[in-house]
């Protein structure tokens, strides 16, 4: 960065949970005004954040994939997730600041909200402190899936509880019957297990799933009938708050 | 109704958190297009709904205003605010009805989302069955509040913790005690309690306090210098989840 430059700003910009029409104005004007687009992505995919905001990107923008390096946290030792993980987001805060020295504006999108179990969250804390920075809000995946399984999601003074499917099974069911109303994302693999603790709980009723809410391929099913070998990362459980009278 | 009409559709839009640049696409294009605009407000009051869509309103359109009747849960008995509330939903959901039955479209809009601490929940539970609606989500102050106080809500599989600053002291501490990273709502004349309760667990030097995120009178300040008498409805406590280093 030389002496007249100025350094570019970061923006991590929530596009909401899969239909692109669930973006936000601002999310918009502020992607379409970025140099350079970037995006963490799986390697050989296109990643959701990316189909999301496709049609509104055009020539002179600068699209950036940072392409995680692993596809699942099960490594074999010696091999760590962590240690991987954690060398490849110092090497994207390091792609992406060299953009913002260079002084250009850097649009970092994130399926669904930034700072709800977001990757951008990790360049954020390696960036925030040395170049402007701004967080645009998303809707978040749980509210996409609420709305499309027409579920109220808490009422009143209740307490809801998001909760991981990756969760110890003693964990999730302590969690779980402490719930007023319960979220539980990342289930995948874990399917078969957190539908066995909400049978155990006699929550199996309340409960609503979803697979890739508000995008095209949406799949609402019944919790009995999922196929526990099919459920896709992109998938969640809604236990609604119980409804109020009033 | 006659033979001839379709009845209306019933829509619950989230229109954000309070920046009106925060709507999505969607919701924006459902509202323009509706015939009412419905929304709930306090007597004497514009709404924040009301105020973050204002400037898209056109003259054809019904403005509904749904006036709530009390403006406290703490009423001396025999009133009930149970009772009047639910006698309110009652006739805002007949009114609702009957444009619905002449074939019209109604767009409640909601701040933040629809489904979570929405006053649309209380049509949407009286209505939905009958009329054909949907919900479109929005960003909820939580994810705003988070985004402008730029803290990172919830790392991995860290559970998220929802609650009402409303909850009984023991059920506060209890519930803090075991989250990983909470969002504390409806503070008001209970932030002083609150206040006490992460002091008590020693998590008030992680906690960040904001009033009316992302609206155009948001203020961000410290906890310990807070008035609790002056704390507003429209504040929130975020405990961002232990940083992840990966």
């Amino acid at each position: 960065m030389t002496a007249q430059q100025r350094a570019g700003r970061l923006y991590g910009l929530g596009v909401g949970p899969g239909d692109p029409e669930l973006i936000t104005l601002k999310a918009l004007r502020l992607l379409k005004a970025a140099a350079v687009v970037a995006y963490f992505v799986a390697k050989g995919k296109k990643g959701n954040a990316f189909s999301i905001i496709e049609a509104h990107l055009h020539d002179t923008q600068q699209q950036l994939p940072l392409v995680y390096p692993v596809t699942t946290e099960a490594l074999e030792p010696p091999l760590s997730y962590e240690a991987i993980i954690a060398d490849f987001y110092d090497t994207a805060a390091d792609i992406v600041g060299a953009h913002l020295d260079a002084g250009r504006d850097v649009a970092v999108i994130c399926e669904g909200d930034p700072f709800f179990y977001g990757s951008y969250m990790y360049l954020h804390d390696r960036l925030a402190a040395r170049y402007e920075s701004e967080v645009v809000p998303g809707v978040c995946s749980m509210l996409g899936g609420a709305a499309v399984l027409g579920a109220p999601l808490v009422y009143r003074n209740q307490s809801l509880s998001v909760l991981s499917g990756v969760l110890p099974e003693d964990e999730l069911r302590r969690r779980l019957a402490d719930a007023d109303a319960a979220v539980v994302m990342k289930l995948g693999r874990n399917f078969d297990k957190v539908r066995r603790v909400l049978g155990e709980l006699g929550l199996a009723h309340r409960a609503l799933y979803v697979e890739r809410a508000t995008m095209g391929n949406q799949r609402i099913v019944p919790l009995a009938e999922v196929d526990p070998m099919a459920s896709p990362y992109f998938s969640l459980l809604v236990v609604p708050g119980e409804k109020w009278q009033g």
